[in-house]
């Protein structure tokens, strides 16, 4: 069986156990009113409206759940039949929410409506089902959570309560799941800015916004360093463009008639000034490029910024860092002559697979090729702009023996990409970047350089991240790490900690030593037993504390605890600085003390 | 005489002397229209309205000089009286902007008209003016330029022509000044701007808006990582907020009451938030600060961002990076116990003189305590904190030694503040940026910490920046070094000319060990003579040429071109790589080799 077939059945035998559900609900409260059962990734829900004084008390759910085997183990088929709308309204004439999407099916013109039996119970779906439950009686499942949830999402409908089911096929893919997600949810981002004080929100800020405190913005610094330079290094210029410009810049660009939705509302300066945030980066760049005339021996111009950039969301799709109402993205767009397009793709790949190896990802990545729908009238019309966009980038990619999947659907409004997928820890893959190679903006900003010839030639564009935005990647990177993270990202990179008050000014001493180094360093001084110190310092995820105590202070050594091994060695200080710098400036991603 | 006589006195003068050339003016041609003619800063202008075929040529020019000085020789009283508007009307009746005048005055309820006399030449007047001719006859003065002008300033109304004639107490004054302003046009830092390649503008981005180019933005980084390193130091933490929050942030704070017409419209995101982007970045660090419960012990929290800031300025009054429609502030907020409030704001008063020690400016600093005005209603409106803030600062200044001005009415709306000024190249002093103690916003935003006994504590808060606004320290520092800047902030440090094919491969491999040292280095290999090559990278103001040429190859040397003393002299490649890493790491102000 294909993936994609695989898929669509694990989703109906989830469907056809939403079913079994509902009629286990209805034995033990034949008084409760029908929802909605829809199948979901890791199992089901059914919606239930419940009669005064029951409520899903865990007995309750014992009971459902005792019931729901019984159904299954009752070999009851699914029987789908269509009926009139009039027998409809009369066959769920008690179930005012099926009364209710009986009305909408006759309104939107539907000729009748289907329903599906099985045993007593019996279904307004539109299905497909297993034939019966002796199809479904093996799978793995279990009763997940209980919560509200308003009839069609909406606050001013009546509250229902809702039952998630998590099933899968097999018990052990139903263990695994249990305990990936539990993983997960320590190592959800959200979790550990809180915990590791790297980030807030706040109301009175808004929705989507984060605040990075200290030692979050530590990582963006480090970060930000890590690449500004490397791309320096690589020829890269970096350049500083206001976040915002006039509407015009974006109609010239299509941002406007292809991505309003996806933009700011404009502020109206007066005087035909209607200012708006911008969404993307590139028109910002091209202004740089056409300030004035460029010939073939400036080319290619790698022109790069950490751009901040704003982009409208629904507040419900907001997720700590990685959805959010602004992002700063490490950007750049690399206009260049048409010769110089493959080196140039490949200089892109390159530089992100070289980050990417130090940020300890090269595993965590792989790369997808969106290309155009010819179906959809959201690209621009350009048959064979897109034809040599998308052969040019297919090209390079098997020239560069890169493995890659095809996404057709995927692509920008203006062209072609090379998506950067990541895999979150539940195993989801994410797009969180992406290469693109642009004909379409160089032609609507009539970008020009003149060649070896004196005549005018048309640039080509390549639009490019090498890290992707901060925020996502921060978020990215310390699920990977559980927010255990290497020495060189870390916002704390040791803490010095006294057994006793003998050894206050040594601890000073040694704090200052760090310090000076250039080692981001804390200090806890504080009349606590270790024990106590050492937890909390642990918690932290810092990777070296070094415990002092009246051995240590007399013999001017550091005693190293690895935040990874949890081993311990002694060595004298000056040594140990000299290490961590080591390990700091080859950004190591393995604790080596 | 007191400095504000004498400003006056110079003032009355100018205007006297306007009145001489309108005389002369109309002496050459009768028909011509009096406009006004007042006095300003260098001097005095008049406008006037020509018949048609007559203009002010050069010739014409020389004409009007010449008899503007008969006038003044002929020592003509200026007589002030005062006439009823029907005799005004009939004495004015061919000068039509005078009769507009005339019928401005009578609505806006004047009892009569003042008028001034002297010679045959009489004026609408209100003075005042000097006695007679006599005592203006040994001022210097000469025609500057004429330019078009529209009638009181409104595109609506007819262009008049202005004649601008400077005018000083001596000749040596005179002479003074426009030395003065042709150095300033040199080091105009938007002449600079654009020929040093540094930032540019474009009209699709929006007016006020710089884009920095590769080299505008080194200089930006360069200064960014100086002071952020150097706050860390110091104790600052660097956090990261957005530059937007919604319009209630601003309704806390009071900037919406008391600062809208400064700051950007909202933009509507449905759902009650309407979103502001921030003119001041205080109420984003007061959310990081009450994010969660604070303790004695984690006070002072010196919170510092290089933060972009949005401010809504008239577009006439926008100047290249000096007055800008969106800034990138060195901001910070000292959150305090009271009993730190003097230490916290030497500190930063301290830090203030080091940056601007390490950059240059420390002579071209002063102080200035900008206070309350009593009268005003600007401010808020609690007497008793007033009180005490002022009597704070001023005490901290005298304390610590610091001259400074008083400056009532200059206060922030919030408190008092220590502005920090600066004399541009014409002398004309500017606030650059300020240090403010607050009392009213940790009431605004119920800023507490736990004291020592267990209690809620209220903070203090100090505003301050260390090194002002990014743009606008670029702008004055290329106009105070005429864009020769020290090694460390130029945005090219050495640059390498070859003098003919044979030294390329030496070129490259001088230039690639540059870089590989960190030095910001350029190559120019191309096929042209010495002397130009040498001529286009001194206009770029570069510290260092290395000329190569055979000699230089064949010994592994460098020919070193000081740029400030124009001096060369040969050494070896890794001594002159050492001196300059080691020039660059002291920030050195002046040139070392």
């Amino acid at each position: 069986m294909c993936d994609l077939c695989d898929f669509e059945q694990i989703n109906i035998s989830r469907h056809s156990l939403s079913h079994a559900l509902a009629a286990a609900v209805k034995r033990v409260c034949p008084d409760v009113k029908l929802g909605i059962g829809p199948s979901i990734d890791n199992g089901f829900y059914y919606d239930f409206s419940l009669p005064a004084g029951f409520t899903f008390s865990p007995e309750v759910i014992d009971q459902i759940t005792t019931k729901m085997k019984e159904f299954l183990k009752e070999d009851h088929n699914y029987e789908k039949s269509y009926i009139s709308f009039a027998e409809a309204k009369k066959m769920f004439a008690n179930e005012p929410f099926k009364l209710e999407l009986i009305n909408d099916l006759e309104a939107a013109g539907k000729e009748n409506v289907s329903i599906y039996a099985s045993g007593e119970f019996t279904d307004l779906c539109a299905g497909p089902h297993v034939g019966s439950t002796k199809e479904i009686r093996s799978m793995a499942w279990q009763v997940d959570r209980v919560s509200g949830a308003y009839w069609k999402g909406s606050e001013k409908n009546p509250m229902l309560q809702r039952i998630y089911v998590l099933a899968f096929k097999t018990k052990d893919e139903l263990k695994d799941y249990i305990k990936r997600r539990e993983d997960a949810m320590q190592r959800d981002h959200r979790k550990l800015g809180a915990e590791l004080d790297l980030f807030t929100f706040s109301d009175l800020i808004g929705k989507g916004l984060p605040l990075f405190t200290a030692k979050g913005a530590t990582i963006r610094r480090v970060l930000e360093r890590f690449i500004v330079d490397e791309e320096l290094k690589r020829g890269y210029q970096h350049v500083c463009t206001p976040p915002l410009a006039r509407r015009e810049l974006y109609e010239v660009s299509g941002h406007w008639q292809h991505y309003k939705d996806g933009m700011y509302p404009p502020m109206d300066l007066g005087d035909g000034n209607e200012m708006v945030l911008r969404p993307m980066t590139c028109p910002h760049h091209f202004q740089i490029f056409n300030a004035r005339p460029r010939s073939y021996r400036e080319m290619p111009m790698r022109i790069a910024e950490i751009a901040s950039q704003f982009r409208r969301e629904l507040s419900g799709e907001l997720t700590g860092l990685a959805r959010v109402m602004m992002f700063t993205l490490a950007d750049a767009h690399i206009v260049c002559r048409k010769d110089q397009l493959d080196e140039e793709f490949k200089g892109a790949v390159e530089l992100i697979r070289y980050a990417m190896s130090k940020l300890g990802l090269s595993e965590a990545i792989s790369f997808r090729a969106s290309l155009r729908d010819k179906a959809s009238d959201k690209y621009v019309d350009n048959d064979e702009m897109w034809e040599k966009g998308e052969s040019v980038l297919t090209g390079i990619l098997d020239e560069m023996g890169i493995e890659y999947t095809k996404s057709p659907g995927d692509a920008a409004f203006y062209g072609p990409k090379l998506d950067v997928q990541m895999k979150n820890v539940l195993g989801k893959e994410e797009t969180v970047f992406t290469v693109q190679i642009d004909f379409c903006l160089p032609e609507r900003f009539d970008m020009n350089y003149i060649d070896e010839n004196g005549e005018k030639a048309r640039a080509v564009v390549i639009h490019r991240s090498s890290i992707g935005c901060l925020e996502r990647t921060i978020a990215f990177l310390l699920e990977f790490y559980g927010g255990s993270l290497p020495l060189w990202l870390s916002p704390v990179q040791v803490k010095t900690l006294t057994i006793t008050d003998n050894q206050d000014s040594y601890g000073q001493k040694v704090h200052q030593a760090l310090f000076d180094a250039g080692i981001r360093a804390e200090l806890d001084v504080r009349n606590e037993k270790i024990g106590k110190k050492l937890r909390e310092a642990r918690l932290q995820r810092i990777p070296y504390l070094l415990i002092l105590g009246e051995k240590e202070a007399s013999e001017g050594t550091v005693t190293v605890r690895n935040r990874d091994t949890g081993e311990q060695q002694a060595m004298p200080l000056a040594d140990f600085i000299k290490a961590v710098s080591e390990e700091d400036k080859t950004k190591a991603l393995k604790l080596g003390l």
